[in-house]
């Protein structure tokens, strides 16, 4: 009999997670109704937005305890009901943190299995999108434009420092600790790196912005968006993609007192977005995603942890900022 | 010897202001340079902004302690150098809190003297401009939208509030006390109107919009935006118009633990604005405010205080909430 290993969410912690938040079962294989394709996940990704997903509802529902623990995942079909899905295929899913799940074909969208794995959860999937779209839908990134970035270093931040970059603006990012910054500059090209665990932060984004910020994209909240709100230009923008110095933590968040009327006396326009609004789009995004990388002006680095097992000291992990690049779980 | 009366700012309040913030003090009138207007101010307009400019440089300069008070008004030329200014001329400018001032001609903007000067003042100065950029332009209010407005019984949020409703948009005003929301209601035909001061705000707000929020015009922040930004629906949008909440206290404003999370999860766009950069269409936007007076589709409420001596206490009395409608001094 094939053993389905699950986590399940146990409970929601106070504070920061720690790994006994999960728990370890193993369990049958699922049974296939009509209308479900059975899948075998093959790479699982890891999010910031699955540690607010604990927390309560936010565009999509709550994760509860008792339930396989959420995940969006590259999948590979493996039994299906369905005409249209065959077993070999290559989709990306809502798999969960398992081996297999059994889901509607509607849940279901079908991938170009021939593109390594990596980038079908990475710069092809909504990590590269939410940037793409962040960025030039939302942010409406000009040339000569200071790009101020959160994150830097993360999945999304990576990515679109890069686009910035490609879009004729000048890219400063902020990520914690000298190799990071270093990877920043030198690896992906950015005009210049704030390193938020070892410098005053107000004033290196200062000098590092001589300017002005004119777009600041923000995948953390708290007190570096106040020190953006203080860097940023009349008019600037701020594209809101998360909020992950508010996700990991017990109480009440730091905010900003300059809110909201630094919005007014600044004019700054503050907007958020998720990236499953703008998919209609997407076959345009991912051509051009793939140009570039093709071209070799965007770099897309993967942060690979292998096996099932590791999931929960991954999430760890990038909750503290641990990972460069795409997070995800290989399963074997 | 004609005498120039004037209130001096004296100190920059720790707190809320108090009389002593201001000091009274008579002089003679300004010299007339070549270049210079003297006009004589007819109305003081008293706006929360001004509490804002004791507390630092927002959209303009500071206003600092021995300078007479900054504060817009209505005047009458008196004198002029200049060819196109004669005297009896009625303009708009940038007066302060006196009698008389010495002006270049390119700080004054010249007025249709046939107009009521408290109308001149209110809906088609700054005040109403303010309520139809801010709803029209920055806003985008459409048909059939529930707009909520905060300090709904104040200058800019009586105008808004009606353009909204003329817009044909459900309309829920937030105004303090069960007088001012009867006139929201009954005398400017408001949908409904919250009492913040007697009522559990959130409640009252999910009560008075069943629907939830599509576009909540702000001009206080605080506590009451942080109510609102639990009401917005999905694609939302926030105009933030002021910050009165955090303008006339000490210490550190509440700010809603929401930010930025909100505007992610539920996809929102907060948007400040200065009316000052919205001049250009201005006179389509007085044609229609004219129009809508006319028809007596727009009511515009002032509460006139008498007398140059009267303007600390009317200051006051607007910054705790104690107007209804444009408020201003004029000057005999």
């Amino acid at each position: 009999m094939t053993i389905n290993r699950q986590w399940i969410f146990d409970h929601n912690p106070e504070a920061q997670i720690t790994p006994d938040v999960f728990r370890w079962t193993e369990t049958a294989l699922p049974n296939l109704h009509p209308g479900d394709v059975l899948v075998r996940n093959r790479v699982l990704s890891l999010d910031p937005a699955n540690r607010a997903w604990m927390r309560g509802r936010t565009y999509r529902e709550q994760v509860l305890p008792g339930q396989v623990m959420h995940g969006f995942t590259v999948s590979e079909v493996v039994d299906s009901t369905v005409e249209g899905f065959a077993v070999g295929d290559i989709v990306e899913t809502m798999g969960g943190w398992q081996d297999y799940a059994a889901l509607p074909a509607a849940q279901l969208t079908k991938r170009d299995g021939t593109v390594a794995l990596e980038h079908l959860i990475g710069v092809y999937s909504i990590t590269g999108l939410t940037a793409y779209f962040g960025l030039f839908d939302v942010g409406q990134v000009r040339p000569g434009d200071t790009v101020l970035i959160s994150a830097a270093a993360g999945a999304v931040g990576s990515i679109a420092g890069q686009l910035a970059r490609i879009a004729g603006a000048r890219v400063v990012g902020i990520a914690g600790g000298p190799e990071k910054c270093a990877w920043l500059t030198d690896t992906l090209r950015f005009d210049a790196a704030v390193d938020y665990k070892a410098e005053d932060v107000g004033e290196a984004i200062r000098a590092a912005c001589p300017a002005g910020v004119d777009l600041y994209f923000d995948n953390v909240g708290g007190q570096i968006l106040d020190h953006a709100l203080r860097a940023m230009n009349q008019n600037g923008r701020i594209v809101c993609c998360g909020a992950v110095a508010n996700y990991d933590i017990g109480g009440q968040p730091f905010v900003s007192p300059l809110l909201p009327g630094v919005l007014v006396s600044k004019r700054l326009r503050m907007e958020g977005f998720i990236v499953l609004d703008h998919l209609a789009k997407r076959a345009t995004a991912e051509d051009r995603l793939r140009q570039w990388i093709a071209s070799g002006a965007l770099h897309a680095t993967t942060d690979i942890s292998d096996g099932l097992a590791t999931a929960p000291e991954a999430l760890i992990r990038l909750l503290q900022g641990g990972n460069r690049g795409k997070m995800a779980v290989r399963l074997p």
